[in-house]
């Protein structure tokens, strides 16, 4: 794991000449654990071009960090990216490069002052760009995310516990529990359910209301292992669907299976979304399916590449990303499903296997 | 409720003149919530000073902000604060206030852009400073927050779940659970369960390690609760404590009861950490409490007063605060004891209600 880490570091080194930068001060959390394996709340690293790395975390996490980053110089300090940007400007680096999506103004301010020689420029999106493509760890990490939020779910199928009269919130935290005994590290995000009219609310939040007989149920959650987000929707019918429950399921579902199939190398984003999308407008219900097809998934649950008629640019191979296309009728119910997959020369690999076939509880 | 949301709405609005701002702009998702009631994790807030307030979400909150904002006029788009900013600058506001320590680089920049006409200037962290006094509704979330909590570790105790031959991450996981059960919405961090030397680390994360006869246990979780979370930390002993253990634990203890007691209107925020540190000094354990006596908490888990060596400021009524002294004696094992605690004129309340004995398993 620490070799991956130092690739990673030395993929971010390799980009820093064509950023015009001769260092990196990384601030976003994320990006700081993918490149260094810490998984605390406060940190700073800087990348150098000639490979003198350093990380900065403060007193509560001297001994997590002395575990989780033993190949970097570290220096325990409050102000992390204060102290980090200290050391650059006394080492009189010329050209020091920031994260402009990340760090704050006075953020900024702080850099400025601190090292008021030097340079300053954004290195934009360039860990998150890394980021996008995942390595065999990643994937590996990813799928057993997967697996927890699959096997909560047949764990609260088998027990009956998505019935008439339980209520929404109910539910959602016997789901939250039972990917926690499943060995989540936490929930991915809120749990969503939504029940009858609800499930027409793309986000909709878990209320009191006691789910009915023809209710459409919707479930979007995920387990956190690893630092790794699993994101996964499945919607059930409770009792006989109606012709028009049956209906937007088919269309959802089919839409699903087209746009996992456009999932392919340099695959243009668009056109992925646009492989589900056109089906769902040729059914008649384009204007009831409101958002991108999907997203990149990992250390945070939305993340690039954003698969979306509003996005740009192609797909690569082990990109880890969702296909969710919904449906959402308002005022009556909606559909979406969702699974996390991996794109592959060989096709795209199915991270989430919960089945998803019209299901009637 | 509504009410509630416009007074907080006033006192930001009084501020504007002395900050020298039109309107100001507010993206902290805290301050949102704050300000507004709404919950989802996309939205902008602009306060005016002639009381024409507007709020911005995207389409996934159309109808969970109609319902959490109901008395403002409401904006949907994808972009809240490019939006609200367009809007700024159509209107021709001259001075526009921003939240410098919340709002990225690239924001700004944005914000530069799209109303190239305003004065822009930082409103700092007016928001945060009104959040630090609570008012009676905030308080009594804050108060079941701090209830779940309280109920979900005597359960666990009750249960006799915490014993030798568990792991750290087993007895978390059922923490967890018992607080999702007794109402929690969520976690409102990553728990931490520290057990022998582990508990010598001020944030430790649960490992694998089994709990042995002998151990200091170190319990630091809360329970999110209407938005609003709890934070306490017990530690308990497994079997027969050593003298090491009593000594300690008494030290923590008293120093816990006299933190607490210098909790008053107008107390200057280092005299009340100097009154539990003194303590621990002259018991010979300076060096080993190495962070700050406690922090404000409320819609967010540190947020202000910061009751530190490190702080500045006196107290005021109604602020709810930790007190959360600690010895850490490395590669033995340590105590931290942690109440939320409500400033009042008669006294400190005292939100926590377990008992901080010391405890024998």
């Amino acid at each position: 794991m620490a070799s991956d880490l130092a690739a990673r570091r030395g993929r971010l080194r390799q980009r820093l000449a064509e950023l015009d930068v001769d260092a990196a001060l990384i601030t976003g959390l994320a990006n700081i654990r993918y490149l260094s394996g810490f998984t605390g709340s406060n940190a700073a690293l800087v990348v150098y071009a000639d490979g003198s790395d350093v990380f900065c975390t403060d007193g509560r996490y001297r001994t997590q960090s002395a575990g989780q980053v033993p190949d970097l110089e570290r220096v325990i300090e409050r102000n992390c990216a204060r102290a980090l940007a200290e050391r650059l400007g006394a080492e009189n680096v010329a050209r020091i490069g920031y994260e402009s999506h990340s760090v704050t103004v006075d953020g900024l301010d702080e850099l400025r002052e601190t090292a008021p020689d030097a340079t300053l420029s954004s290195v934009r999106e360039a860990v998150e760009s890394l980021r996008a493509v995942k390595d065999e760890d990643e994937i590996a990490l990813l799928r057993e995310a997967c697996a927890i939020a699959d096997r909560a779910l047949a764990d609260l199928i088998d027990r009956n516990s998505i019935r008439t009269g339980r209520s929404e919130i109910e539910v959602g935290r016997e789901l939250d529990g039972l990917m926690l005994e499943h060995g989540a590290e936490a929930v991915s995000f809120e749990t969503i359910v939504a029940s009858g009219p609800n499930s027409a609310v793309p986000h909709h939040r878990p209320t009191g209301r006691d789910l009915e007989a023809g209710d459409f149920v919707k479930f979007d959650f995920g387990a956190l292992y690893g630092g790794y987000h699993s994101d996964m929707t499945r919607t059930y019918v409770l009792g006989q669907p109606a012709e028009w429950q049956r209906e937007i399921y088919a269309v959802v579902h089919e839409a699903q299976r087209l746009g996992t199939a456009a999932l392919s190398i340099a695959a243009d984003v668009r056109h992925v979304d646009a492989a589900a999308r056109d089906h769902v407008k040729a059914s008649g219900y384009g204007e009831e399916f409101g958002h991108g097809l999907g997203h990149g998934v990992g250390l945070e649950i939305h993340e690039a590449p954003a698969v979306s008629y509003l996005g740009a640019g192609t797909l690569a191979e082990r990109m880890t990303v969702t296909v969710e296309p919904g449906v959402y009728l308002e005022g009556r119910g909606g559909v979406r499903i969702e699974d996390i997959l991996v794109v592959r020369a060989e096709g795209p690999e199915l991270l989430t296997q919960t089945g998803k076939d019209l299901t009637v509880l």
